[in-house]
Order: C-alpha cells, then sequence, then structure tokens
C-alpha cells in the first residue's frame, strides 16, 4: 500500500477510535439515568449527553472525516484495503452521507430532546400521564420528519426510518412478510384459544422473594456463558443491553414480585444480547464494526436465548429443579410439565414485553401500523391513545384500561426510536431461520440444552454469527449461515409444532 | 456593557459550560471504574477517559478560550461585570495559563497513565505488590516533574503542587504551620498514651451485618440532610464524593464486617463532602465556580461532620439507640459513654482513613515529608517503601507489616495527586476554626446536635459557605466567617478539651 494511503488510513482509524470513545461516554450516561441517576441531575444530565453526543457527531461529518473519505472510499483505494478496513470505509460512509446531511444545532436539539423525554417517561409511564408525555412526542415526531426530509424519503416516508434499524427493509416487504406470517399463524393462534387443555399459570403469580430471582437469573446468565467479568446486570424500568465497548457489555432486568418468569426471561432476552457483543472479535475494538450488524440480527440472538433456548422443555429439564429449589414453598409441589406448559402459555395480553411468542408479533403490527400512520399519514400525536386502543381491541381482543399499559407502554417513542419495533419480528424469523440450521449441524442441539452444555452452541453461533459485529450485512449473514434469504415459514413451522404439542391439538 | 463585550461573555459562559459537560462525563466513568465497572472494559475504558480529558484540556486551552480571556480579562472590562462572572474570569485564566504550558500529547498521556494506574491500583494493594505498582508510579512522578518544569517552580518545586489545591499555600507556612500544631498536640498524644483510664473498644470489632450497617449508614445520611434525590451512595474500596453536577453529587463507603465504626464515619466524612456540594447555588451551576473552592474548605467540611458533629458526645446521645436497635446482639450490653469514647479511642494505627482525630495529623505530615522528598530532593520511588516504613516507626512506633497496608494505602498517587496530602489536615484546621465560630453564632450547637435537628447547622454552612462554591477564595472565606486567618490553635483548643475529656486527664 502506498505510504500515503497507510497514512490516511491511520487517521481514519484513529479518528473513527475517538467517535467510539465519545460513544462509550454518551452509552455511560444513559446507562447511568435509567439505572439509578439521581432525579435532581437529570436535567442537566440530559444536556450533557447532548453537548457530547453533538461533539460527536461533529467528529463524523467533520471536514476531515470528508476529506478521509474522499480519499480512501475509491475503487483502487479499496481494492488495497482488507475485508475490515474495506467494510468499515463502507459503513462511515453511510452514516457520514445520513449525518452530514442533518445540521449541527437540530441534531443537538434533538439528542437534548429524546434524552430528557426518556427519563420523564418512565413518571409518565407510571402515572398513566399520556397528556404530560404528548408535547414531548409531538416535537419528537415533528423532527423526526424534519430528518426524514433531510434524509430525503424512499419509497415512503417511513421507508427512510426503517432502512437505518434494517439495511434496505422497506414497507412493501414488511407487508409482503408480516402477511404470510400473519396467514400462518391467525389459525393457529384460533386453534390455540379453542383448545380444550389450557395451561394453568397461576402458580407463576405468587410472591417471589426478589433477591431469591435476582440470584436466579445470575445463576442462568452464568450457564449461559454470560461473562460477568465483562458486563454487569442491574435494574430499570425496561430491560436493555448496552455494549460500552467489547469488556464491558451490560444488561439490565426488572424483577416482579408477583410474577417469577418476568425476570428469567427478559434476562436471559438481554443475555442474548449481550453474548452476542461479548464474542464481537476483538480485532474490531475501537472500530465501527464492533456491534451488532443490524437491529433485527441483534434481536434475534435475544429471542434465540430467550425462547429456542429458554423455553424449551429441554431447558426446565435440566433448571427447573434449580428454580425450584429457590422457591421451594412456591413450586415443590408444581411438576416440571406444567411449569413449561405455563412459561409457554398464550394469552391475549396488553403488554408487548410480557407476551407470549405466538402474540408477540400482532403487539409489532400494531406499533408497525401506527408507525405508518404517523409519518406516512400525518396522524396527529393526540390520537395515538384511541388508535392504540381501537387496535388492542381488534387484534388483541382487549382495551387498555389506562396509557400507563397502554400507549405509554415501550421507552422507544420517547428516544425516538421509529422504525425499530419490527426488528422484534424479523429477530424471531431470523431466530427460528438460524435455530433450523443450528438443528442440522448440532444433531446433539436438545441434548446439549438438557444437559446445561452451552458452550457448543455459543461457540457456533460466535463462529457464525457473533465474532463478525457488523463486518457483514444481516442477509449477506443470514444466507451464509442458512444458505437462503429470510424466509418466515421456518418461525412459522417453529411455532405450530410447539404450540400443537403444548396445547396437545 | 456593550453589545459586543456581551457577546463574548455569553461564549465564554457556552464554552465554560461545554468543559463542565466533559467534566461530568469523565466523573462519571471514574466513578463507574471504582464502583463496579466490569475488569475487563477498565483498559478501553481508560483510554475513553484519555481521550476525553483531551478533548475538554483542548477547549480549556484553545485558541476561542485564550481570545475570549484577551478581550474579558481587561481592567476596563472587568469593572463592568458582577461579582460571580469577573471571578469566573479570573478562576478560567488561572486555569487557562497553567494548562497552556502543557503539551497535549504530553497530557493525554498522562490521563491515561493515571486512569488506568488508577484501576490497577485497587489489584496491587489487596496482593500488596509494590514492585508491580512501581514502574507505574515511577513514570507519574516523572511526568509530574515535567509539568512543573513547564509550569515553573515557586520557592520549590513542591511548592508548585501545593499551589494547585490551595492556593498561594506554601512549604515554609506549612512548615510553620505544622511545627505550631505539632508542638501543642505532642504533649496530648503522650498524656493520652500514657493516661490510666483508656477507653476499650473491642465490641467495635464484633461481627456486624453489612445489610445493617447499610441501613445505618442511609438513616444518618439522610439526618444530617444528604439529597437521595440529588445523589447515590455505593461501595468503593476507598470512599470518596464526586459532584458530577449540583444535583448528582455521589459518595462511596465501604463496609467492613468486624468494625462498626468504620462505615458510618466514612459516610459522615463523604456526606460532609457531598452537603457543600450539593448546597452550592444553583446560579452556579454549568460554570467552574461550581464546586468547592479548595481542597482545604473541601475536607473541612467532610471533617465537620464527620468528627466535630459524628464523633460528639450529643451527637450519639441522640443517635446511639437507633444504632443499637440495628445491632441489638452486639451493643445492647454496651453503655453510650463507653461507646462515645471508643470511637474515640486514640491509637497509633497504620491506616490513615482509620486514624483517630489526634494522630491523623501524623499521618499527614508523613505523606506531606514523602512528597517534599519526591519533588525536591529526587527521592527514587522504589526508596518508597523503606522510607515509608521508617517514619511509620519514627512518628507511630509501629512498621506495616507489608505494603497493602503501607505505602500502597492510599489511592492519591495512583491518580498523580501530589500534594493533595496537605489538605486534609488543613480541614482539620479550618473545621475546628469555623467549629469555634459557629459555637459563638448558634449558642444552642450541642442541643441541636443532641435533638438531631440538624438544618439550622446546615443552613448557616450553607450561607458562610456552600453557596459560594469557589466564588469565594479559601482565605477570603475563613477571614469572612471567622474574623482572622487560619490559625492551629483553634484545632489544638479543641482537641485538647475533647481528649482531656475522654481520657479523664
Amino acid at each position: 500500500m502506498e505510504q500515503e494511503i497507510q497514512q490516511k488510513l491511520e487517521s481514519f482509524r484513529e479518528l473513527n477510535k475517538k467517535i467510539r470513545s465519545y460513544y462509550e461516554a454518551v452509552s455511560l450516561m444513559a446507562w447511568d439515568l435509567r439505572t439509578g441517576a439521581p432525579r435532581k441531575g437529570a436535567e442537566t444530565r440530559a444536556e450533557t449527553i447532548g453537548v457530547l453526543s453533538t461533539e460527536s457527531f461533529k467528529l463524523q461529518t467533520s471536514r476531515e472525516m470528508g476529506e478521509l473519505l474522499g480519499v480512501l472510499n475509491r475503487p483502487e483505494v479499496l481494492k488495497q484495503l482488507d475485508d475490515v478496513n474495506r467494510r468499515i470505509v463502507e459503513d462511515v460512509q453511510e452514516e457520514y452521507d445520513r449525518s452530514v446531511k442533518i445540521p449541527a444545532d437540530k441534531y443537538q436539539e434533538y439528542v437534548t430532546l429524546t434524552s430528557h423525554a426518556e427519563t420523564l417517561w418512565e413518571d409518565f409511564k407510571e402515572n398513566c400521564d399520556f397528556a404530560g408525555f404528548e408535547p414531548y412526542l409531538t416535537q419528537i415526531v415533528a423532527k423526526t420528519q424534519e430528518f426524514i426530509d433531510y434524509w430525503g424519503p424512499r419509497a415512503t416516508r417511513y421507508d427512510t426510518l426503517l432502512h437505518m434499524y434494517e439495511p434496505e427493509l422497506t414497507t412493501t416487504k414488511l407487508d409482503e412478510v408480516f402477511g404470510q406470517l400473519r396467514d400462518r399463524l391467525v389459525p393457529l393462534v384460533e386453534a390455540v384459544q379453542s383448545a380444550p387443555d389450557k395451561p394453568k399459570s397461576e402458580f407463576l403469580n405468587q410472591l417471589f422473594d426478589k433477591d431469591q430471582q435476582e440470584k436466579f437469573s445470575k445463576f442462568l446468565l452464568e450457564q449461559i456463558g454470560y461473562d460477568f467479568d465483562a458486563g454487569r446486570i442491574d435494574e430499570s424500568v425496561h430491560p436493555f443491553a448496552t455494549g460500552l465497548n467489547p469488556g464491558d457489555v451490560r444488561i439490565t432486568t426488572h424483577y416482579l414480585q408477583d410474577d417469577v418468569a418476568s425476570a428469567v426471561f427478559s434476562s436471559l432476552h438481554e443475555g442474548g444480547h449481550a453474548l452476542y457483543e461479548q464474542n464481537i472479535s476483538p480485532e474490531l475494538t475501537g472500530t465501527p464494526l464492533a456491534q451488532g450488524t443490524s437491529m433485527g440480527i441483534h434481536e434475534s440472538q435475544s429471542r434465540f436465548w430467550e425462547n429456542m433456548i429458554g423455553r424449551s422443555r429441554a431447558f426446565w429439564d435440566r433448571y427447573y429443579s434449580e428454580l425450584q429449589s429457590h422457591f421451594p414453598e412456591q413450586l415443590a409441589q408444581v411438576k416440571v410439565e406444567d411449569f413449561h406448559r405455563a412459561i409457554n402459555r398464550v394469552e391475549n395480553s396488553l403488554i408487548r414485553i410480557e407476551a407470549d411468542e405466538l402474540t408477540y408479533n400482532l403487539h409489532i403490527i400494531i406499533r408497525y401500523e401506527i408507525e405508518k400512520m404517523l409519518f406516512n399519514e400525518n396522524l396527529d400525536v393526540k390520537e395515538l391513545p384511541r388508535v392504540w386502543n381501537e387496535k388492542y381491541e381488534q387484534y388483541l381482543g382487549i382495551i387498555p384500561p389506562n396509557d400507563g399499559v397502554g400507549v405509554l407502554q415501550d421507552v422507544h417513542w420517547s428516544g425516538g426510536s421509529f422504525g425499530y419495533f419490527p426488528s422484534y419480528a424479523l429477530g424471531n424469523m431470523y431466530a427460528a431461520q438460524i435455530e433450523n440450521t443450528i438443528r442440522k449441524e448440532i444433531p446433539n442441539f436438545e441434548g446439549l440444552i438438557a444437559e446445561g452444555n452451552f458452550a457448543p452452541i455459543k461457540d457456533w453461533l460466535t463462529d457464525k454469527v457473533y465474532k463478525y459485529g457488523k463486518s457483514r450485512k444481516p442477509a449477506e449473514l443470514i444466507k451464509a449461515i442458512t444458505g437462503e434469504d429470510l424466509n418466515p415459514d421456518y418461525l412459522a413451522d417453529y411455532l405450530e409444532k410447539k404450540y400443537k404439542a403444548i396445547y396437545n391439538l
């Protein structure tokens, strides 16, 4: 490589490393706000996050960055670079093109606003106060609409947002995939709902000591291979995972006194996200590739560990006695088959994060449809509670008794994450497609789970998914692993097989 | 004010606010490293802290800052400014002059090094591994020596460091003040040591449940007026307080299973630091004046709450029964007078932070003398354990059995804080001088303590000390409050009166 190119590449890597430093600082400040930062410091903190995000944004859109990309992102230079560096250049160029269109002051306003709104959201949710939240959300939607204008609308305005989380994903594609899935799941949901032999689950809702729940969650995380020397677990209203750097991937969960399953599955879910980021190849540290390749693939990993592993019969054949030993009074009389059926009980519930695997997709479709209305049809934010409640009645047959368990239940919109929700359903589809492959390549898959021997599974996923970080694109990754493109039938097959067994259909 | 000056002033305030944002981010990252950040992320974190500190440093020494100071820091402009803005200009100019002399790359190396060393120190201390720590410390001292050259030595090289923590403080002054103090304390220590009626304190070293200790510490902090909505308490190896912003002033403590007094007094100590920062006038938020005015004054507040309040008989007349109710098994048979004598027992101990009020100053004098040797006499870092142990034998009659409880006991040097230790003794002197005044102005001082009614005391201190933040200099503040300059006799008077009573001399 020419010496000049070599030098530019080094400056480019250095600049990107600096941007990762801002990312780490901002992520820690956001983590802190959600896990225990004192209330009275939140407003200044929101400003601080705004200032540092803006500085980072300035670096990403700086003249220096533009010049470096101008040198490196040319065919004759790209062919001299190795795969990783080529992918970094490509990725940074995309981000640069997207960012350079937003004026820095607009961006700072946006970050301060969303950071502030995210903090306030907890109280609004708790007080079921949509009227209080509405002015913030109205501003966030308006600013996002403005950003869509800067970026340029794709097939529809909402497509611009979708593309950010899952490259090239479109409303057309999503309508089609969601349609296919719906056609197969609706009859299944109906069959399940009219099945005579429904699982009982009352025993899940006794009183469960919080400390014991915490111990059991930590135990399970250790079992699946979450590295506590490269992470920690805390509590927050809405569980999340955040990778500050590959040696520091944190998760949160929440412990509900009257629901033993909630913390278990949110821990496994966030643990799945964390396994992904903890096992990204160290050579990518300090580069923009040291993260999940898309929200959908990220979610496939959380879903895989939460559902394909964590809600399987094999898993509880191994761990149920451990759970019983944490809660002998509550569970000694409950058999493992009844426990397994209970944690897979299908119920038309209000809360997405507590929903079963089957109806979960309906929760996503509701948000997807509402977001399309907000951005493609200018739905007034004031109308949200009405639209929300109507759709919940239509799809799930229930009307939220208040906005706290309705339209205010998710943090995403307060943080400006529109176009993100579909990733959850994509995650389910990717996960099922990957599971189908893993069963072929590791024939003893269920046996390993039943032994609590997750290392071969984690290693397989590291080799196929985790180590690449963002250096392979989602479609490329799925094709390489499974030999075909995204195919919603695997999820439908998986769910049919599972629920027919559980409901004795 | 001219419009141009007005505009410059606004830009100047804005730039300083941005610098405070970096300060908040870096402080949070440092807090996090010391309270529970995962081990494997520490190395990247140290780099991240280095990068952001450097960016902040660049802003402090930027051409923009130089130009703004050039406009604002002129006599004809200063007289148009109000007191607060004038003091900000003056303070920023001092910092600018100091910083601009250090090349940015040297500073970044220094920050990365000290951040890294601070993290490693915990392990070195635990493993009593001075040999492992020595190369880091050697580098830190060498870089500090280099910085002294950049800043320019004052009367001696070490004076340059002293001045940074306590403006205008000199080795000459310190030798004198420490001399006066020593002359009065040495006979007192001797009298105490030969007193026949020594307090018993074995009962402090039974086993005390950690959770109960934590509850009691939090209870006391609430009692003295620490605002948990503007702070939080965590655990760390070495307790500390850190003000991220006036709405977020955090403290840490440590709970020793076999020592009930340790957490109580470290909590009150750090709580005192926090009361100062939580009560700085809100108009100073976002300015460089939103902090304590000097290390010595800061320490006077932690000492005041820890010792003058927390080790007083009146305090335990109010709270001893509460402590007993947390530990009935251990303390039900112990009388309050015996407890009060026990927590004031004088003992020649190895660990500074566990030392009594009387011998504490000897611990400081040892560090002061060693630091003078390091910087004025080029003492080799390798010699530190030997010198340390000799001085402990000479001043306190004990030789540390290992370096973990000897030369490695304090975090300060790993963070590059040389010239800081004398502040602790200054803090004692300021605190006693302030206490003498408060007793005159609030004649019912002891009565209030015995009632657990701290609001009038906190309000008095807010009015005289806290609200000003850094807008009054230490000497100015002490003169305004007490009507005279620093006078070590108040500390000697206080200690004589106290220990004569406790030891029945």
